[in-house]
């Protein structure tokens, strides 16, 4: 194999460099290929973040066209090029690691490396022709990584949560009609693992559907965090190198594009070097495995047994559960979402110590922030997919034995509080923890109440205060 | 010495127990002093909280009144202790320590016991005389710890937002001033700790107020969350044993005493279980002292020197710096707010790990819960407090120093791109730094611009975008 | 009030500041509690690192007077009161925050202060006659706080972790003795929640034993790493200012003093900005609590009921468990360890980011990794006292109803497969879950093996493997 | 195409279900993939794990075939298998997502069916035909998930370790490499960021060496702690259905071929459930990443500049730095090894959780902590190879500056105190801080000091103590 016919020679301020002749991306990105040989995973595996650099590359360039700063025939090129990066098209060009030094100055350029050498193709040109196309001075034109980079994470983000508002809302949605199905199914509540007093399975499911419903208008707020963006900024946040009126045309054509309603932030210096979003809406991602774990924790508790545990939840069955005990069957999916938990709650230390190790005018480790959240809200989305379909969907219950169960409970005893005050009741709740029968037939020999005040009373939509 | 005339016996379910004569506590207190001897900090320690305690009984037993449940003697009495507790008479009493099992148990048994006898006290009683004002039928009358509990913390954190929030707006206006005072001082920018392009002290002081400005609104947001209160659930959320009417009466009641606008949850089971709020609060709470901490190292790189540092911005001397060398001076301000927000972040995961670690009905941890998020917003809210007074207000800069050495600075270079092009203007940058002159020298010295365009480019004011 | 009576006044660098009259501290030390009004929390209230501040200030005292460099009568007097501070006789005096700036200089000042009166009262002199005993000049001589500091708050460390460490093993020698009492008790083992095959109380209760003993290994472990002092340091590590016999002959004193075998460290430069070893020691912690939290989990759902869980231990009752429940009781005191954990986890985050943010020649963040390891210790050592005395001493079983319970499950089918195979064994676990009877009659009623067979294979003991 | 031709179906206890026709994976491993569609990570990307599973699979099948469970032909075709997938030959045929529930189960499975389905192709069978070769009752004979797994885990961190641990030793080596050619090189050392006292170049750059070779010890120490292995506890720790004599053979031959000198646990249920080793395991890591964090930060800090920063070390240029800044270049290398210490601390949260909420008689978070320890492990060790290759080795200084700026500073005041006192000293300082001249001038000046005493006393080499 001789080099002349595999490779292409680029040149940077470093010198010349070897880059394969077929690739869309050049000398910048050969170097950090070479500098970050860490994780494997290729920035192109966001597919957001692709789409978003795709469509700033767009807008910038429909800015720099309107100002006179890109020809009509560099500019349809480029325009082109950027609508396939954005589809998709070029995915597989994007290969700089996910963990790179350069606070993104590598991506952005792979970008626009990629977008220069594609139009030019689509001139007839050959790659390399930087003459014609070039990737700093026309593709990067009026940019510098620290407005391009964040403004495309911060987009990339905005999908990635949409993602997740979707499975959270059809997770919750499942939830509520299995609250629906079991609503008047009682069971016995339980406060630290103890016995405390009635409710039904349709509670218990149902403040799962609520709780996770909350999250949805979480995941908005954060949205809205994430649409002030700083392109135009430049280098520090002084605009310095590009045209006065090029920010207001670039953040425009960028809310055009994408749909999403991207503001320009009022003190870009700040708006620079701020990884505030980032941090916020990790902590917006936390809460939401958070609430998760504690479901599935749960979820995994009350399927315990099927003998000695609580046994009140059947969970489906996705696979044998053991290479030595036959028919034993774990709840697998639950605990899969506890562990993307565990792993998001990682990550969210890790956007943390990336947020706070930022300097001066420019935070430069929003790449390992940006792979963090995407990952984690990729893999959440996928997850509560997962819990969904493959698990909560299938869930029974054996609403006869959990009914008689509830009604042997000593727990009834709380209810007769009000009528016979705490010391009788807690004499009748004792007997019955003893053997000695129901609560309710205890309460009636202890004589002083009706049978029929104390059935309405242990009426199990009474005592779940399903009426009120 | 003999216990008949210093403790007082006092009775529960597990058995008699001594109590000291003249504490306002009871049996139930005196059995967690025994059980959570571990960090020796007093709930009492936590002023909100006990306030917020004071606040609840007061409007529980104003519903119970109203309700016909309290008869007015007991009332008045009952009313009267409970705004003896909120106004911080009896913090004192407050005894048990802020780590203990029991979801808050102890903390509401504490706060009923020292209400009933200080009740007692008022109508004449004796300590210990529950025939007449008991602690659970009379003072948590219609309520459970798992409803009190809970509403009495998020009150807590209300008023310990607010604190924290008028604390971080002093501080905005401190940099604010600064920034105001140096806003036209020219300095060099920097990206990745590397000389970048130019900007004003100004500039770099005013991103530290903008960004500590957008906290106010985050903190405004965590406030909305925790006015949504359980009050009324009981036990699990089914609201048993209390009086229909009475939560309705008790909410409103609550939000006359205090002002603060507390609302009735929808889903009174989830609101009993969930802690989602707290995990919002907890990361609203570490987005700050994130920030904080990015500030004061910033404070402290641009503070390095005097000679072998940045030594742009001087920082107050608050102490001697060594027992060594003489005449050291260090940012020991900055670096304790450092240190707070390392702990503040070390809280977020306490609370993390305490919220996903919820049971069923209800979470058993959130006593950690409370300690952690009080504890985090007082060392802020002080931290911020000292940041202002003792290091940000008292900040100088010598500018005519800063703007010799910002004109002598390389990275002027990246401004004649638009007029020279990438490739003479690197050139330019090169020869400045191998010390062959400055950038407006080197640039004139290449023909083709003229000296008068190039002083317009190359004003600060320009540089820094100052005048756009 | 007049200043004159009741404050003298000292001076430093900065200039003079009150004092009040009868306070051993000095303006150092009021300068700081100035600077540092953050948790309230004083450094006195760290017993182990006064103590290691007074035995190392007598180190230095006694090497200085070897040297010549404190005459008689000067090292009398420093050496007498820096064995009240060893002592914990000034303990009150130690009054600087421990959240504060400034990498343990207001310690080490407040240190020398504190010295520095005590040595001049016992000479008769009055406090603040720094012309006679100084705290820099003869107290602090050879010295810098990035020596004495950090060698201070190792030997501190030492004598928590030994606290630590006699706390484990007495949990772990509870927890053995109770694994003795249910040796032979049967009960199902349990993976994934799901009912896995037969083991017994004793191997259960006696796998926590092993687990907490292998911490007492990994204990000791970090005690040799704390060992490797860098006294003689002084300011960054190459001993400026310190005599050059110095260092070796301090070293010996403290070993001899403390009875711990500190050594010097051979690379002082790195030992002087060094965090590592905390950063190890804290990871240690970490370890002991996590196993102690995943036991008190364990404790809690082998607890849990009475009815409606899986009962098979009971917890001692420590106190009434509800406000509304009557004769609830609640598993508080593994609660409140879960809780020590969670903190201590969390402390563990702040070491990290404390250690990570160490810069050039010294960590500057010391003081937050003292009081967060410090804190750390003693509240876990306090929480496994609790644990044992409170809890673990007290667990009973009821081994008939474990028994019945056990020889009921359907688990056991799967002592069954060498026998009849996977197939077979697996239809008669079905046929068990299905209530048609147990194990062993299924078994028998497949013919093809025979009563004594299935009998032998069956005993308790064997299914646990008591007898290998 | 018809599912005839390209698909087998495979039976479990759920029912039929299709696999790819040349898959060596089976029915268990195909319900995984729709169960866990997570990370997209194959665990065969794990090449330690893989090859940690083939030798416990050989391990056993040795035992097994000794002890009569296993015969010739079986046997023979098993062990062959087994090698392959050890020597890396069916990495791609591990295609379980590496996020899983089941505690490893799923993984246990594909290796099982692997294995099977080569062994039965060495047979010249075909796959599927399980009645010859069976993946539990054969492969995985005398087997649980919950021994092979943790076994496999531990080797494979063992030689995630090793890796680690040379990447480790050759960066000490080449940071003091340069700490040799920087010897003597004056510069002025700095605590707090404020000029402190002069050492060398040499003794900065040495002490990250020697911290650096601190870890080899303590990845040694980790190592030992991970060789105890439960292979042979079957599915608790009571080794149920496995032979007596299995476990001793089992671990002999394990150790025999993997060369890590493994031993079978005392306690095999605590070994069965604890998870401590990976907690300490990642304590050791989490310790070793943020030494190395710290590093990076102090050559970035060093490497500032180039005209208003530190300026003392020259990093090598690796990649343009900017897109728009000409010539600028940035430490994108330290600053992709900061974001790894970062994630990897991020990791040990993740692993701290999923240790922490193992239940009973296992822990079924272990697949999380396995993926985030080989990931941290991986990724630290190609961090560490690109800092040395690309960073490390290529770093120079300005000697000639660096001993000026030395000679200049105010700090070398310090080494005058027991020549002149603190007090003249300090006014020496000040004065030179202000302007007056250098500090052996000024001390000249002062008189009582001759010149010759003075240069003895402020050679950098005495300063430095280099000479001790």
């Amino acid at each position: 194999m001789t080099a002349t016919t595999q490779t292409r020679i680029e040149l940077d301020s470093l010198g010349p460099h070897e880059v394969p002749a077929t690739a869309y991306w050049g000398v910048h990105t050969a170097r950090a290929l070479a500098n970050f040989p860490i994780s494997g995973t290729p920035v192109g595996s966001h597919r957001e973040l692709v789409a978003a650099l795709g469509a700033v590359k767009l807008a910038a360039a429909r800015a720099n066209h309107e100002l006179g700063l890109l020809d009509d025939r560099r500019y349809d090129a480029i325009a082109a090029a950027a609508e396939e990066v954005r589809a998709g098209a070029l995915d597989g060009e994007f290969v700089v690691d996910v963990i790179q030094g350069g606070a993104g100055t590598s991506t952005n350029m792979n970008a626009n490396e990629v977008v220069a050498n594609r139009a030019l193709e689509i001139l007839g040109l050959s790659r390399g022709a930087y003459d014609e196309i070039h990737p700093l001075d026309h593709v990067n034109r009026c940019q510098s990584t620290n407005d391009v980079y964040p403004t495309a994470v911060r987009l990339a983000l905005v999908a990635a949560i949409e993602r997740l508002r979707v499975a959270t809302s059809a997770l919750a949605d499942s939830f509520a009609a299995k609250a629906e199905e079991f609503r008047a199914v009682p069971k016995i509540g339980r406060t630290q693992l103890q016995d405390a007093v009635p409710m039904t399975v349709g509670q218990e499911l149902g403040a799962f559907a609520t709780t996770l419903r909350e999250e949805i208008a979480r995941l908005a707020d954060s949205r809205a965090l994430l649409c002030e963006i700083n392109l135009g900024a430049t280098a520090i946040g002084t605009g310095i190198t590009a045209h006065p009126d090029y920010r207001r045309r670039a953040v425009a054509h960028l809310a055009e594009i994408t749909g999403v309603p991207v503001v320009g932030a009022d003190d870009l210096v700040e708006a620079t070097s701020d990884t505030g979003a980032f941090v916020q809406v990790s902590g917006v991602l936390k809460r939401v495995v958070v609430k998760a774990s504690k479901i599935c924790n749960d979820l995994r508790l009350l399927g315990s047994g099927p003998q000695a545990g609580f046994a009140e939840l059947q969970l489906p069955a996705r696979q044998a559960g053991s290479s030595i005990m036959p028919g034993k069957v774990n709840p697998v999916i639950p605990e899969m979402v506890n562990q993307v938990a565990f792993w998001v709650i990682g990550n969210d230390m890790t956007v943390t110590m990336a947020a706070e190790g930022g300097q001066l005018q420019l935070n430069a480790f929003e790449p390992v922030i940006c792979h963090g959240l995407l990952q984690g809200f990729a893999w959440t989305a996928a997850a509560f997919d997962s819990l969904r379909e493959l698990c909560v969907d299938g869930i029974t219950v054996d609403a006869v034995k959990l009914a008689a169960v509830a009604a042997e409970n000593a727990g009834l005893a709380t209810a007769l509080t009000p009528l016979l005050g705490y010391a009788r009741s807690a004499e009748i709740a004792k007997a019955a923890l003893g053997g000695a029968g129901v609560v309710r037939d205890l309460a009636l020999a202890t004589g002083g109440v009706e049978a029929d005040v104390l059935d309405a009373l242990l009426r199990p939509e009474v005592l779940a205060n399903l009426e009120s």
